[in-house]
């Protein structure tokens, strides 16, 4: 059933091809291998992450390091999306964002800031950091909060951290206001993912261990998506009140095997 | 008309008495006096405050220090409700509060914690101390997260801050959990400073600066309740779209004149 008529594929990266940590992380068994055969099977192939602890070329550079075949031009990530909408709105940011991710702004005017920027930025999560921000948002007449993802936590080798969705709630609640979400799940951002791989939705499929923000938002956008029983994937996920995947697969490569059966 | 048939009144702290800055605060023109008034006029008073900063002990002796005849005895705060909750139902909290609340759970059993109480933990509203409380409550089967109040921020003389209510939110959305709300404006809060007192709702006032959870808060209970215009008090108050004050004052002192001619 899911496998069927299928051109291009969208895979999540955390949780997915590796498992992260505060020392860069580890691949999942047979991902780096999937990947290979996804590339040489002749499907068209993006990477959709949310990852926003690093500039793209970094992030990159760290997977290439674990043995994937993988380049800046094949990763759709928010801060570059982000930038698209700071240039068209005449927008600029104050940035509450992790210290690597600093360099995708750098052709952003940045004096005289309009609007906060949020991303997970970790250890800048202070409480002076998030006070800063909060007091740049309510002071504008119309506060205009854009978060980079939706997170609510992710898992690091050294436990669980809050994701950028948890302070974006904060400042929301604080100020009354709701942030504009770049990255997963926006509509906007698997479609772009979409266009760059020149592949309709209905051809495509998602593949992510996070039930809301992978599976839940490309299924929105007209794709099928998997879960993978890997990375922050949870049983109870699987009770999902709202969200239910086309097919659970217990790992990237487990889905690569059935798909490559159906080409 | 508001001032009618009155035994009994609640004051909101700070804001309504004095205004709050990291070098402990200044009273309200006509506040020192305004209190002995009420003394003086044999009316029932209460303080009833969200403060969640200091000890009852240590906050009463600085509003003494301003001049303000005020005992331990006749405040009404968060955290002594909170400790009545967690004796009830067996809680051992894990506490991400103020240094200088913490004397408050002196009594209170800690070890083993299965919940967890958030208070305005200032320069405690850390990246690790967030992190730590959240996987205190994502380890839980079924998460309590217990909040000291859910304020959006409030103002020091060094500029606003984000209040408790910006982190419970940050919490409950990572654990997909509703806090439960100890101070204002939940009821049982407002409840148990009127049975202090001895004053049922119809007979007192509340008294306060903030629109919310002052004064909706109390008019939820069934009291009447006046929005003062000072401390966090902002014009677009008045337009309110759901909390309708029964008057506006200019400050303490004008409340009391006119009660204080109805007796």
């Amino acid at each position: 059933g899911w496998a069927r008529a299928v051109r291009g594929l969208l895979l999540d990266v955390s949780g997915v091809l590796y498992d992260s940590g505060g020392d860069g992380g580890v691949p999942i068994a047979g991902s780096v291998e999937a990947v290979r055969r996804i590339k040489a099977s002749g499907l068209k192939l993006r990477f959709c992450t949310n990852e926003t602890q690093a500039t793209r070329e970094k992030f990159v550079k760290k997977l290439q390091g674990m043995g994937f075949d993988i380049s800046v031009a094949e990763v759709t990530a928010p801060a570059p999306a982000a930038c698209r909408i700071l240039k068209e709105r005449n927008l600029r940011p104050h940035l509450l964002v992790h210290d690597d991710l600093v360099p995708e702004f750098a052709e952003i005017d940045k004096a005289n800031s309009n609007c906060v920027v949020i991303g997970d930025a970790a250890e800048n999560f202070t409480y002076a950091n998030l006070n800063e921000a909060f007091r740049v948002l309510i002071g504008m007449e119309k506060p205009v909060l854009i978060s980079l993802g939706r997170g609510r936590y992710y898992k690091e080798t050294d436990g669980l951290k809050l994701d950028v969705g948890a302070y974006m709630k904060a400042l929301e609640y604080a100020c009354d206001v709701q942030a504009e979400v770049v990255g997963k799940p926006s509509k906007a951002f698997f479609e772009s993912a979409l266009a760059e791989m020149g592949v309709p939705p209905q051809e495509a499929i998602m593949i992510g261990d996070d039930i809301v923000n992978d599976v839940g938002g490309a299924q929105r956008c007209g794709m099928r998506a998997l879960q993978v029983r890997t990375g922050k994937y949870r049983p109870c996920d699987e009770n999902h009140p709202h969200v239910k995947p086309d097919a659970y697969v217990n790992n990237l490569a487990e889905a690569v095997d059935i798909l490559l059966q159906q080409l």
